[in-house]
């Protein structure tokens, strides 16, 4: 299978979440001022482009625009958004088409007057549905699948807009958390893997959706639950209704999640992502109980796995690298003489602690592998005596089809190397992976049956990885 | 004093450096981009403009702007400046007047060519000055002390620019690290208490001068040595020139450079500063052995002294407190209703961490005392036990004149309540600050009459205390 | 009929044309920077935004923006357009919606691959046929007719676009000049009743499309002749195909195009616009052979029928308002106070031109009757002794519903006035309009069947007129 | 001479006026918004820069920017800038650096508090006065002649501003007229020689001055009368004071602001410019008696002139070139290629009106001989008979050294060419200027010894041309 197509992009050799989606009904508030709090704290999730669209009974406004949250909106066009119902959408670019017109929500007018969208994930069979339509006379702005699956549910001659929503979930491959509103309802839905998050909160008498709890306690709500796999919950003045979905899947909740995405305060499917990494550095310490001076994080998706390894195994802990914290989307690259030259911005060691240490240096993930490398030779320069790596997770040997950014299979340098071969290529003194069996201890709470880590192990969840 | 204008701005509670400084010499290298990636290494000293002057022997060209580095420089105006020599400049704006005519460096036609410079510092005797240059005759476009140091140095008489450097520095009062530039000669000065830090690098035949080493690392440049106080450094095409100023002055090398302002990875004056910050923290483990189930820091800032003073201690450590990475200079912030409905942007606690615990919060300053208060109502909610709440530096009493930027003496909390009327005001159940006895001992390596302390401690190295 | 929602707006008193677009199909030329060229000769046409849209065979890339070309479009944007088919669009809203997402061409994804089409127009039957689209199951991202076209053509199921087109032909109502691509191929379509001009040009071996003739001027090409009222032209490597639609409808060829939309250099339908004014002028001596001093035009467009009115009457004719040339449309308009303070910045009278004169002023046509009475009263403050006004069009007392932007029936001046009472309202001496038999001679060419002036007679050459 | 430096610069062959100056002193008034309007009016002076300083008594608040004043400035930056006191200024480059820096007006800070200038013209002992202020220490930000002005006020010891404004009006050479503020008076001054205008107008209790009338017009306000010669008008709470200056020099007005620069609804010194352009058209219809069928002017300067020579002549006026209204400043300029192929933006002939003709094409100057040639052709492509070209100035012979950007006087075709060469260069029949008796007598209102009309005749009113 290598050489494929898959959907991983490396910057910083991690994969990228692809979306983080908000929703909110609450007549009497400032609905588009919370969303925007809401998108703030989901940004991680997806720096590209973000969007808010705002529905008030009869209409819905959407505003949207390239770049982070705080670069898009304004005072002003906040405040042009009024209306009891908000979505709210964070997006990187899974296929490498980074514009505006695929900036979402995606809001379209259709029979019943407008609806709108946002979603997080990947339809495996989208290039099947978006044939099928096309033969039938959809035209499309966009080769999203988002704005598919509207055309799927606009075009759902079922009675009413949840029954049509029901009948497109029959339809729908592939992993998707859907936030939806018609201007006067709001609706949440989770594929039935529930291979993406999102969950429900309320403030006061107001209701919301998330993809993370983050974004529930950044705007003072009260977290409720998870929506479930294959739920459809809908919110209007009457409260909050759900219905499931006709379709049975196995659970299959996407561990990186756990591993890298979700921010450390959010708490997904009954699990907290700091006390997850907590427990992945601990099995770490269980698997490979190293000797050594100091534990240094790789910064900073590293650094809670790298405190409890160094906790469990009474090592002192360091912060050996300090990230330059202005290092953004908008700066000038050094050119490769530049580099040569020395010229580094993100990462600086700390010499006076490093020099003549035997290092562990901890990260979450290794994909590429590209980055590794680099920090490694940057901890010798400064004298480091070993240098040891540690994986708080096991070999990225496949792609993901669920709707994480990565690259071909062929870019995975687990997919095509053993340990000791990339050990040599990044030029560590050891290097560990996580085994799978210790990655499912530290995450518990999930028997290993309702969730997804295709990535790790190649055990896909559902058939199906195509992609346009 | 209480009631006079100081210079504190209190974002996060926290001082704010006026200022980063950053000169190259450097024929055949692009000077102008090695500038831009040395002052994004320098960026967390001054956010509000930055700018480039680069000389070509016979031009100096300048380009600058309101922002950050990245902000303000694209490719396009990098190109556009080519040299051999080049000054740079972050600025924050120490006297509230935010404007581009304030942003550096500053450049100037005068007798002999052009001339550009980029300071640090804070002229206590700048209104004797401004108005002794004004009433013979010299017009200023801003109120800036730095605009006023070019005046005198380009209106001396003295032989030659280097005398009139020499002569200039005798009339100034106050803190200044300055570069400035000729088109052919690059100059270093340190002002002769050597309140601000400069020091000096190498990379292949070239030198630089910068505000703190880690944006000597950043480039990939030697570190030579500091500049010393009094000193004035001249580089040219037949190397290093260096004079001594004929002031003398004790050394006064800002104690807040290692509380706060400094990066980790900086060595300044010997000192690494991530070393002094781990000193403090033990120090403060030895004067307050208190028992807790956790220390946490207050992001950013408080986390190597947190590490310190868990590990000298024996306790956990843990990162109670997520701060969101994207809240950034352009976001609207929440109206007080949205505050009151418990919006918070920037920190979120982990609950599943601080539950039923009882919490050291370690910080490393406290200035107005408005975010502490805040932080342990937050830690509170989600189930603190107790909130014992430790600083690591003594608590700031007086203003300051040497370029950091305060607000007036009635706001530093400490300047008018007892520890145990902050205590009860902050809201913790026991406060801690290190004693200035303590801070010494953490800062060993200089004796206490080497270094101003003046914030903590009221003994002014210099007299004379007036601004504008 | 009064009260009605109809089309006009009414910035300086004049109906608005509502798009002017160009096509060229041109392999080996750089077909983005001609049609850049040829929408600037257009941007009389549409103001509001700009696009340009190419096709290389294989996928269309378009680019749109608001406001004029010069500002949508830099160097840039302009290079990344490659391929050899293009067609633009300069648009004015014709709904009051001003946004991005109305901007054309509008591009989408259908069956056969790519499509792309600019629009000229309004539909008559737009509500009913965008009912009968959503009811089965089509979704919009805009209540644009333009948008609903490429819908029913793209969802047809003929054998191919061709009969495609001709097919939607049938069930469009109202005025339409298309041009289409599909990547490899150029349409120029007008509809039956020919409402709105279309023509085709000729540059060596490439064919070109346009509103009017002055932009095949402008970028160098040969006028070849007017597609014809219900005419497909199709143009592909195999040169230019004709197709006629089924339709029959009498010609109908909007006279506001001569009157005041089209510039002076065009040639529409085989009449020379400037040629046409200078007809009306001569008729307007004809009917009211007035005496006066000076005959002065309302700035710019009553010019060529008051030199032609001043030259049949042997009158002086001079420009005794001048209009600053720089006043945008960005300007910040005076308050209400400043203009009552004498604030008026788009006419400045002349003075010594106008002081003690009995004078004609000759204006194109009056709307609303907002601009005349300002300008007479401007006037009358430097002296003017007696004025008389001329309007060398009929008295305008319908809406349009064929693409030309105007406001409510009731706000027609003459819908609800009499001459003698408009007279009065804009404080004129006496008041003339050229009567609709003066306007039928002076456009001679053209039998009166063969145009639309509805909007001055009431006379509709199509059933329908309702609008969204 | 030739090959030495003077400053015209001729997009459109035409020379550019330097700049456009605006005062106004009105407690009370919205002083900002009313100097917004008034440099709108005078925006075909300069078109480079805008800029606006406001005086409230205390302080002067300065606001400047690239572009055209309704780019420059928003509602928001307009509101900011309260007080009784404004000038403005707009501005072209004459000495080819074109940045925010040379911006006018300049705001300093000096010994009796701020004080800002707006200035027209050129000094001609700009570096002789530079080489003097540098010497005693004073530094400059600009290389502007207005900078040094602002030097020698400031640094004047006399008594008080008044006279140090005296005092400095006797070491200036050249041509200025200037506008300067101290944040409670206004200033009004104009050269010995008065070769740039300046005039007075009222507003009920506010007083205001301008660079032409126009601007006094365009806000509603009265002229009182032209400052005059060496005047120095003094606007504060008390009214009007004036002084003259003791330099004594001819009256030498600069004749090219009636035959090109000024705005035709303007009085200067006594004359409409309007008038002064019939009369130029009127007296070359005297001298040049031509026999044609048309006469059509090169817009759109030319075409009060041509109205007046046919009407003279009796011949048929008309527009026979249309003139693209929206080529502005920012468009992308056709490539040499483009341009062979017959790409024209601006102008474009109307052939049906030019077909067969003999066409007098009358201009109201030549400098470089650019355009002409290609208009001349243009105009033969379309069937034009006969050319006969008429310009109603004298042949530009010399460069101006007064405040009017031209280039080398190499450039000037009419400096190394006869008359016949350069009719053969353009591609005229028969080529005829205005003689300089003719325009003398076109202007007689002034002697020719009160005239500047050296860039015709060479005879400067001043020694010295010298420029940086």
């Amino acid at each position: 299978m290598a050489g494929e197509h898959c959907f991983f992009l490396l910057k910083e050799d991690k994969p990228r979440e692809a979306c983080g989606v908000f929703g909110i009904f609450a007549p009497g508030l400032d609905v588009a001022r919370l969303t925007y709090y809401g998108l703030y704290a989901l940004q991680h999730r997806g720096q590209e482009s973000a969007g808010i669209a705002v529905g008030d009974g009869e209409r819905i406004t959407c505003r949207k625009g390239m770049g982070l949250v705080g670069d898009v909106f304004a005072e002003e066009s906040l405040s042009s958004l009024s209306g009891h119902i908000a979505i709210g959408h964070v997006r990187y670019a899974t296929t490498g088409e980074s514009s505006l017109e695929n900036a979402q929500p995606f809001a379209f007018y259709y029979k019943r007057g407008m609806i709108a969208l946002a979603h997080n994930g990947n339809l495996t069979n989208y290039a099947e549905l978006r044939r099928e339509l096309s033969q039938s006379g959809s035209i499309f702005q966009t080769t999203s699948d988002s704005e598919l699956i509207v055309s799927l549910i606009a075009g759902n001659d079922s009675g009413d807009l949840t029954a049509g929503i029901q009948e497109t979930m029959r339809r729908l491959c592939g992993a998707y958390s859907l936030i939806l509103t018609t201007g006067n309802r709001l609706y949440g839905i989770r594929d039935p893997y529930g291979i993406r998050p999102l969950c429900l909160g309320r403030l006061d008498d107001a209701f919301l959706l998330a993809s993370e709890s983050c974004a529930l306690d950044t705007v003072g709500a009260e977290f409720i639950r998870d929506v479930r796999p294959g739920e459809i919950v809908m919110i209007d003045e009457s409260g909050i209704t759900s219905l499931q979905s006709h379709q049975q899947g196995r659970r299959a909740l996407c561990v990186f999640e756990f591993v890298y995405f979700a921010r450390p305060d959010s708490v997904i499917d009954g699990l907290n992502v700091q006390k997850a990494r907590y427990a992945l550095g601990r099995e770490l310490a269980r698997e490979y109980p190293l000797e050594g001076d100091l534990v240094i994080p790789a910064p900073d998706s590293g650094v809670s796995a790298a405190l409890s390894y160094a906790s469990a195994r009474r090592l002192p802990f360091g912060e050996g690298l300090i990230k330059n914290r202005y290092v953004g989307r908008t700066f000038i690259r050094p050119t490769q003489q530049l580099r040569e030259m020395g010229v580094k911005l993100k990462l600086n060691p700390v010499r006076e602690r490093l020099a003549g240490k035997r290092v562990i240096l901890l990260d979450d993930s290794i994909v590429r592998g590209t980055t590794s490398g680099k920090i490694i030779q940057m901890l010798r320069d400064v004298g480091a005596k070993e240098l040891h790596m540690l994986v708080s997770s096991p070999a990225v040997t496949h792609c993901c089809y669920y709707g994480i950014d990565t690259s071909r299979e062929g870019e995975l340098i687990a997919a095509g190397h053993s340990v000791e071969e990339i050990r040599r290529h990044i030029g560590a003194d050891t290097l560990h992976y996580l085994s799978l069996s210790g990655m499912q201890a530290a995450l518990a709470p999930f028997p290993r049956e309702e969730v997804c880590d295709a990535c790790f192990s190649g055990d896909y969840p559902l058939e199906g990885k195509e992609r346009l």
